[in-house]
Formats: structure tokens, C-alpha cells, sequence
């Protein structure tokens, strides 16, 4: 609830677009771990603007501070305090918006809720907001690798009506990293590049969808009910910023399907069959299709866990729309100024690092469940 | 977490499907709210097995016995507990499906997670499970309309690839009713009748997609960040049973469009710009399109919330199918009984359920946070 | 929060006294355990009224019925239900008490939190929520049994001004039920007896304190912060009726003492220097003294935990007391019927579920800690 | 749990003693509050080493950086993150004591738990933590004094055996401060600080208690069970290093009285009896006696809510103290350096702090709750 998210690896979050830092706690963490910072900062320059011509060129180093929870080189168990000093700010030009609610922006609804608005740079509700996020889910994501060899790649899948055909079984971190669009196919790729160039000429933006698998989960994450892997999943996508949509395994397009068509059919492992007596571990077992997306009850199944992610276009576009101001009056607003003609490139690893901060969580609590 | 949801109005559901009873717990409700019990099993019925020719006919009544929580009539603040009791309960097919696993179904990966499984009827996992939910949505959607004003309707507006247009603005639950599909528009009811009853005589099932609205919600509810309006209605949707998709809003199809087209500009209200001094709460607005589905930033706009869900077929099919034994070995399995060719027309009251319960702990929380 | 205890292991009530049943809801207990049941209705029976001329005559056989969560005697990871019937209820006697406020009672509290109150036997206010405690902490205390080697043994160490010099590294369950008063001491016992008897003839009530020891706990259970095994505890203890005082190790006696007198120096254990290399797991160690009551820095040290809890004399005594009525007019009440003159012999099964509730939730997460 | 601590009012803690900072994150503040840095840092100054010759010398301004959720003075309802800098810190003395397990420390239980542990100036162990919560309470305390109406006042009321009476309804925090042993009654101060220096001198140190009051709370805070008031009281105390024991009302003492001698009668207060109409919200009253603590059924009655917390002595002695290094092998310990000989003068803050976070979550759930 509110800035916390987590059960065991406990996250939360704070800090302003523009005030003088950001940052998040990690409470939790298991102890004995020796952090790789560089891995840290090698995710926050994926998330960073400025890191190529198609994003927002506000100039961020982003580097991470540990203020807490790690001692010659190790976690401790205590709380993980991670800070990220803004540096590239100029709140000047968001003054002539302090009265004015921009479209599709979250000013009117946050000065609904709370009455007063921090208008700098969008305050709370800026997308900046997630650079913590990133941090945390890299701490996560080190973690899910070296305890329990699970590895989580994204990819952007569609920039608009754009799309490219990924398998999630063998798509790698170097093949997306290859293109600054981030998807991993490069004629695709170059066309989406094109695209966003397009889009952004004319004055406008795009959305797009985000495609994640996590491969090397074993079965046995996520809990019956409300504890669901693709309901935690499903929650923390849709916390990101214009995240308006999520699909877990065939999705929507399953929605259409006939069961004999999507039902994902056991088959035997080698040698599975000899090792496992009736009544003890259930045998390892494949399913010939994913369509399940390796979520079968809500609980891991041991196949890669997919899923795919909607972000709406950026509201902010350099063009005259109409809109209200603070007494309810109709007004003009032209917002011009550094922002991304198309977020999902630099949504990547965000979607990565909700999925490992989901997994990580559901993986620590089942060392308690049985 | 595991089988609690939400943070003032908290519900905890227990029961397998062929235990002796299912029922919930609902902690945090406000005292002194007229309990409409009638309400209550109206919504019952419309979840029930057995209600009309297109759904399982396993017959269960599904009275709900209160047995705290409630005197004279009036909620008293105290837990509020409800039970189910299971009464037309037949376990003996499932006896040889014991040591097998169902295709697709919850079987292996919750024998992988907790290494004891109760077969009977698919047991927690069943969606048995969710006449609790719908019990616990009856009070938070009394609660919801009563103190807030809010009114929740949800339709069938997909099975397979037929697809019905619904305007959120008007669709009533009267329209809802009319039709065993709970297709709001006569005609294409009709055709996803047709459809439902061939895939059925086809030994097949067949996925579909229910829309909601929430109307009546004031600006200002759902939080920042982890706490999004939409993360928590995404996280309760996929928690329900076989699905699969979540989408505010525009959703998916918004992730196509350019922002010129997306964003929803907001327009005076009469007579709002007289009333509200600047610096005081926010005038009263209304947006010319909806795109955000009622939400931005997380927060609603006072708008109608939108949302739609998309799933899966159901698992059982009366044919022969490829899988494995609990021994790890190639298995075939041909399941016969009770069952719903489509989900869909019955997951209706769950999506309204799920939505009320995320709405109205928001509701509450808004309370506590001005 | 409300009426849900634990992270891990999870207990939920609900239910009122004369209600048609109480129960609870326990979340999260890990599958596989063979339950047993016969050992919970042995706890069932030492809260019971009825079960001694000491305590209330209230006629209830206090049998659990499990609804939910145990297949085929095994624990499945599902919730488990657990219910009492309430039979031998009779309202009628509350019946002129409804509009007026007993002293000392949650009546008047619990009116001007909820505007509504249940008054028929207290409604949820009432001791007799606690056997859903003692049922869950019967599952709780099997479990750290079983899988911890843990045992939690309760004695009543006072009654007024009587108190009893007990050794918390010998009692044994045993010794504190062989005397209806619940103290190990035989002949503090029997002056305890006489004592309670002479104030239940006085027509008045009377306090006591009750200790408790948890023997066979590994050192490193609970969290250095505000999960401190000791913090959970005393909020545990101070949730039970009548509780107003709780003690942990030397309590507020070591408030008087000096450090050179009250730290607990450590000593080797046999053989362990030889086994335990620098930078693994510390080395068993012991204190010569256990004024920590096994716990420093709010974290299990592997010495036994010990604590008291102090209970207020039950406040309804059948005495002409003056008071105030529902419009705020002075009144007199006089209380008869079926009430203990001293709470704490039932109170030693309701100290020890609590120690048990809260040590095996610490446990299982410690499973998650390293 | 962990770190985290409050319902709707969340407050996290992180750092340790000799790490670069400390602060905390307050989640859930309702928005719109100016905030009064001055005061916060007056409570610091409260709390801050070095404040008298009665405390431990080292040097801290702690001075509160706020990073975050306040904006032109004002709460914005986003986290506020508050940090302090430590700035005297000299870890090398602890050098000598990284392998070796100070007796009554958190030491041993901490590498037992974590298996790493951060030795400089105790880690997160270190009773440097507090200052965070001091920060934390601060902005509690504004809270419930401008929303509320409520006022808390802490004192010293026992070093070692000396004892002060204190009227918790007329004692002031400027009676208070008048001594820095911060007992409000001169006489027994003075010997209070005599009796410090000679402990001092005698190379030792001593325990205490703190009494604490909060007036002004109206009727209807905290809830029926797990969330007793009492419950979340005890439980913060219990979370203060060295704190061992917490009396409400009449504690311990209570429990060796009469039920005729400790309920507390209600009577009305002038004029209610017209006001208020049977049915309504219940009448304002008082009681003769307040030995409840303000406290009944858990949910405070509108009477002044009394609390006393118990001290161990600081464990840190200046004495050679036999213990057991980190490869058990028995070993001696001489600890030298900065210290409190006694802790409570400078607890008397912590105590308000805590109890300030449990009533302003308790006063914003109660919001909810009707």
C-alpha cells in the first residue's frame, strides 16, 4: 500500500521529481550477499534519460548512494537505504503549469486527493520516480540470480502498431541491448526507430507493449488466492507510470482460444519417472505449450513465466490542447521541454524490475511454506 | 497476501470445494450499515452453478449463513463472518484423477508447492472458491453505494472472437440480466449463445472477456505509487481463476495510438469556475473522452473507471488428453462430469465483486488521508 | 491490525460471545503436518468455563470443528477454519444492561467507537473470543513442537498479593495442572485457592500474574527493529483481555538493578571452540544468568525466553456499582450471574497460545532471513 | 514488521550508528500540514548525545534533512524522507571488539540471526536507530496536536529504586525539562542525579523507568483485539532498546488488587445527560478513578491514557566482564569509551515518540472505521 510493496523483501519508495533526491528502502534482504554495485548502475543507465537520441535528454548520472544495510561489501539483513541526488533541475519552466492541469497528467486527480500539489516537474507522480524502483529491482534481480538461478529479460514488443515476433525462450539481455528501441529483432527494431523519429517530428508520441520472461523459476511460487503470481505480477505492472494493460501467458488473445487448443500438455522429463516415488516432490515435468505462460492456480509451474505490458503514449506532447485551470475555468496549455516521444524503451527495465521485486518476494516466502 | 486482500476493508476466504463449507472473513467494515442480506443472494445467484443451460449444473443453493459481526440487522464493526456450506458434493470421480495431473489446472503446481494436495473437486484451487469473494463484494458494494454513491456493472462483452460494443456510460445491470450470457446486446448474446452451445457439443470450452464499470467514484481515490487505482484493480482481477488479462481504459489498443488521439482534455463543468476559489479543493471537471478510464496517475478523475478481463478457456474438456502421472510418467486423461463450456457469463459478479473490494478499501483510505 | 495477528502464520477471529459461534481463520501454516487434534481440545479444555469451581459455571464443551485447510489429516497450506459452536447461551440477563455502561467494561469504549454495540454478553468484547486463540496457538504450538523443538510451558505466579518462586528451566506442564489454580507451587496453591475462594465470598474479584517460559528456541529468531521478539510479544500479551502488564527477562525488577548485576555474561558450551571456525555461524554459546530473558536486541539468544503478563482483577464483580446510562444520567448496576472471580488459572492457556502465535510466526521468518 | 511500523501512519527506519546516515521514511501523512521543523528539532535536541553531563558525550548536532513530501512547507500526502548525518563517528575502538560478543548486547543474537554482522558502534543495534523515530514522532505529535487536540507527556519517574510520584493529569514538558534527569519532581530529581553520578564514578550504570500520559484523546481509539491500544503500546515500548517491561493504568500493581478497589465508575460530566438522545453517539464521561489508564476493552474512554516503560541498565560497563569470543572460546571484556551510565533521561523522548506513532495511526484508522 501506498509507497511500500512487498512481503518479505519489503520496498518502498520516495522522493519528488524535482526535489533533491530520490531513492527507496529495501527491508528484507537477506544477509551475507555481496552487492554488485556496477550491476546496479549498468540497470540505472538503461532506465537513465539521455541515454540515446529517441529519449528525454534531461542529464542524470543517476548514480546510486548506499546510505545503509551493506557492510564491507556484504547485506547485513538490515534495511538497504539507496539514494539518487537529482541534479539536472530546473522547476522554472513548470511555474506558468502550477494552475493549469495538464492533459492526461495526474495533477488534477493528485490535487483531488491531497489539496495541495508539488507542480515541480510532476512531483511524485514523475515517471523519475521509478529510477528507485530500478535500483531496488536490481538488488532483486541479483538475488533471484545467485540463490535461486533465475534469470529475467524484457524487450519491447510493439511501438504502436509495430510489432515484433520474440520467443521468450531463447531472446537475450545482448539482443536487446543491441538497439537503442530495445527490441531485440533488428529489422523491427529499425522500423520503430523510425517511427518514434516520425512521431516525435510531428509533434506527438506513441505507446507501445513491453514483453518480460523469467526463465529458471521453479515451480512452486506465487499463492492460491490473492497471493497469485500473475495477480502480484499484474499489480506491479500497472504501478508503473501509463501502464494501462498486462497479459499474463496468451493473454487476451487466449480469451479467444477453445481449451483444446490452449491447454498446456504435460509431458515427461527423462528419467523423471524412475526418480520420484508417488507421494514424495512431484516429478519435473515440461508442458508442451506455454499458453499458461508458466502460471498455472496463480503458482509457478517451471516453465519461463511471460508476460507482456501496455503503455499508453506520453501525455506530455508539444502541441496547444485545451484543458481547465485551477477555478475551473477552460484554458489553453502548450508544453514544451524535454520529454520521451515513446516511454517503452526506457520502460524495459522497469518491467524487469517490478518482475524480479514480485519474484524475489514470492520466492523467500515460500521458503516458509513448507 | 495469501488469502487476505485489502488494507481498512479486509476479506480472508477459506474452503476447498468439497470441504464441508467455504466462507470469508470481512474485517473493517464500518459499523451502523443496514445489512441487505437480499442483496446479498441476488448477487449469489447470479454466480451460481446451475442457473441456466449455458452453465455447470452442479446444484448448490449457496445461502450465505452469517455468524458474527452483525446485530439486529446493523454491522457492528466486529469481523463479519460468512459461510457457504458445500451441499451437492461428489468426490468419487475425482478419486482417479488423484494421482494425475489436469491439464492446465492448478494439480502440479500445487502439489510442487506444497507437496499435500486436496484432489477433491480441485479443492482451494477450484473456482468454488470465489462464492466467498462474491459474498464479501455484496457488503462492499452495499457500502459503496449507500455511503459513496458508487455504482459498479460489469458484462460479457467477449466470448471467443465475438465482441460486443457497450457504451460504460449506459449499460445497466437490468440490460446485464436480460440474457443467460449476460451480453448486454441482444443480438450478439444470441450468436455467443449459439457459440457456447456448439463449443460445448464440440467437447470443447471456449474464453471470453468481461468488461466493468465503476460509477460514481469521486476524484481523489487510489494512491501514488505501489497503491494505483489500477494496480490493485489489476492485481484483484488476476487473482480471480482462469485469468489471464487486465486492461484500463483504452488498455492494449491505447498502447497503438499516438497521444494527440489518447489524451483526454479536460472541459468545465457548469457553474464549477464560480464556486472554487484557487488554493481550495479542485473545481469539479470533466474530461471530453475517456481513455484513462477514470484513472490518471493512479488516482481517479471522477470519471467512469473502465475495465476489462480477459479469460482463459476452462481447462476441462471432455476429451482425451496428453499428460503426466504423479510418478512422472507419460499419462492420458478423459475428464467427464459438471462443467462450464464458457466462464464467462459467471465470472461477471466476480469481476463486480473484486472491483468493489478494491474500490471501497480505497474509499476508506481516502478517509484517513486528508 | 483489526482482527488478524501475524505475517507469516496468520490468525484472523471473528465471532461473538453470544453469537451463534466463534472461530478463526489461520493463514499460512505450512502444509504437511499431521494435526493433531485430540492435543487442541486438551488446550480447548484448559480455557474452558466450567472446568473447576474456581471459574466461571458457564456450560460450554468448547469442541473444534475444522471446516477447512486439513485433507485427510494432514495440513494442505490452505486456510484452516476452526469453529465453536456456542451453546449454552442466554442473553436474557444482558437484556437490562443494554442501555447502560458496566464499570470497567469495553461498554461505553466500544459504543463511542462504533456508534453500535452488541451487548449480549459483550458481544466481541467478551473473554470468550480468546478460544479461537487458544485453538489456533494449539496448531501453532504443535508446529513449533514438530518442526522446532520449541515447548512453551504457562503457570500462574500470582493471585493478589500470593506469588510463587518458580523455575522457569524446570516447570513442567505437569506440575501447573496438578492444582485447579494452575501454580506449580502446591503449597502457594492452595493459599491461592483459599484466597480466591475468600473473594468470590466477598462477592469481589481479584488479579494475578501469570508466567511463561519457551524452552528449545535457537538463537536468531525476531527482527532488531520493531519486530523484536520481545515487541511482539508484550503487543501479543497486551491484546488479551484484563492484560495491563507484561515483563520480559528481569522486567522491572532489573529497572532497579545495576549492569554490573544484571548483564548476562556469556560462557563457552562444552566443545564448541573446536567446531566452529571464525566468520561461520557464531558458536553456541550460554549466559551464566538469564536476566535478558532470552532475548537481546530483541532477538533470540538460545536461552530460554521468559516473560509474565499482568491481568487486572475481572471487573465484574456482584457488587451495587455506580455508573452512567446511554443518555448520560448517573445510574447503579448490579451484575449477578456466571463471572470469574479470578481470571488468570484460564488465562495460562491464552499466555501460552499467544508466545506460540508469535514464536512460530518469527520462525518461519527467519526461514526467509538468511 | 522489520523496520516498518504503523497501519495508515507507516513509519520505516534504516542506517546504523556509524554508517554515513540514519532517517526514516513517514508513508501515509495526510497532506496539507505545515510543518514545524523547529519543534522536530527540538525534540532531537531532546533525545541528542551530549545534552548534559548526565549522557554520553558524543558529539551530534542531528540536524533533519528533509528530502522529500513537504513542499512549501506544506505535507503533500508523498512520503517524507528524513535523514540525519553522522558526522562524530570513530569506529576504530570497536575494532578490538569485532570478534568478541559483548555481554547483554545484541552481538551474539544478531550474528546468530544474519550471520554478518556491522560491529562499528553496535550496527543497526545501536540505540542511535531511535533518532529516527524521534524525527518520526515529531511530525506524529504535530499531528495530533493540531488535528486532535492531544498533547503527550513523558518523565522520568524511577532511577533504579528512587521513585517519583507524578500526577500524569497536571505534569508538563516544561516541568520536565527542568532538570536533566528530566523527573518533574525536584527533590527526587536531584537525588535521581546523584544517584547517576555515583553510579558513574562506581563504573557502572543503572536502570529506570519512564511514565508517559497522552490527554486529550477522545473515546474511540484502537480496536477491539489484536489492535488493542494497549497492544500497539506495548508492543512500540518493547520495541525501544532496553526496554524490558510496560505497565498500563495500574500494571502490575493492579493485578494485586480487588476488583471493588480498581473499576473505575463512571459518572457524567455536566449537561451531557440533555444533549445526548438514547441511540446517538454516547454521552461524554468520566470516571472517579482512571486506574484503566484511559484504556478499556483496548479502545481508549476519553480518560488520560497512563503508561509506564522499564529500562534495563545500559549494558555497556567500563568493567573487565568475562564473555565468549567468535570461536567460543571463553574470553574477558573491558569496554571503555563514550556511554550513559543511565539511559532514561534521554528515553523520556523515545517513549513520547512511540507513543505518538501508535495514536496518530490509531486516530487515522478510527477515521475509517465509522
Amino acid at each position: 500500500m501506498f509507497s511500500t510493496t512487498g512481503h518479505l523483501f519489503r520496498v518502498t519508495t520516495w522522493g519528488e521529481s524535482h526535489g533533491p533526491a530520490l531513492g527507496c528502502t529495501i527491508d528484507g534482504c537477506p544477509a551475507g550477499m555481496r552487492l554488485d554495485v556496477e550491476a546496479m548502475q549498468a540497470d540505472m543507465r538503461r532506465r537513465r534519460p539521455g541515454q540515446s537520441k529517441l529519449v528525454t535528454p534531461r542529464k542524470e548520472d543517476d548514480e546510486v548512494e548506499i546510505l545503509s544495510g551493506v557492510f564491507e561489501g556484504l547485506t547485513t539483513g538490515a534495511p538497504i537505504q539507496l539514494v539518487v541526488w537529482n541534479r539536472d533541475v530546473d522547476s522554472s519552466k513548470y511555474l506558468k503549469w502550477k494552475d493549469i492541469y495538464r492533459p492526461s497528467h495526474a495533477d488534477y486527480a493528485t490535487e483531488a486527493k491531497f489539496g495541495v500539489r508539488d507542480w515541480r516537474g510532476g512531483g511524485r507522480a514523475s515517471a523519475r520516480e521509478t529510477a528507485a524502483r530500478v535500483a531496488a529491482g536490481a538488488v532483486a534481480r541479483q538475488l533471484l540470480g545467485e540463490r535461486f538461478g533465475v534469470e529475467i529479460v524484457g524487450w519491447v514488443e510493439k511501438v504502436g502498431a509495430l510489432r515484433a515476433e520474440v520467443d521468450p525462450a531463447t531472446v537475450t539481455r545482448a539482443l536487446v541491448e543491441a538497439h537503442p528501441t530495445r527490441c531485440p529483432v533488428p529489422e523491427v527494431a529499425a522500423q520503430m526507430e523510425a517511427l518514434i523519429q516520425e512521431v516525435r517530428a510531428d509533434r506527438d508520441s506513441i505507446g507501445g507493449v513491453v514483453g518480460c520472461v523469467v526463465r529458471g523459476a521453479v515451480a512452486g511460487w506465487g499463492e492460491p488466492v490473492f497471493g497469485k503470481a500473475e495477480a502480484l505480477l499484474a499489480g506491479a505492472m500497472l504501478s508503473l507510470p501509463a501502464a494501462k494493460g498486462f497479459e499474463s501467458g496468451a493473454g487476451f488473445a487466449g480469451a479467444e482460444a477453445r481449451g483444446s487448443a490452449l491447454n498446456d500438455l504435460f509431458e515427461p522429463v527423462e528419467s523423471a519417472a524412475e526418480e520420484a516415488p508417488v507421494g514424495s516432490r512431484p516429478p519435473a515435468v515440461r508442458t508442451r505449450t506455454n499458453h499458461s505462460g508458466g502460471i498455472q492456480g496463480g503458482i509457478t509451474n517451471g516453465m519461463p513465466i511471460t508476460m507482456r505490458v501496455a503503455f499508453k503514449p506520453v501525455a506530455t506532447i508539444p502541441r496547444a490542447q485545451a484543458t481547465v485551470d485551477r477555478r475551473g475555468a477552460a484554458a489553453e496549455i502548450l508544453m514544451t521541454g524535454r520529454h520521451d516521444p515513446c516511454v517503452v524503451p526506457r520502460a524495459v527495465p522497469l518491467v524487469e524490475a517490478m518482475a524480479a521485486l514480485v519474484l524475489v518476494d514470492l520466492a523467500l516466502i515460500q521458503a516458509a511454506r513448507r
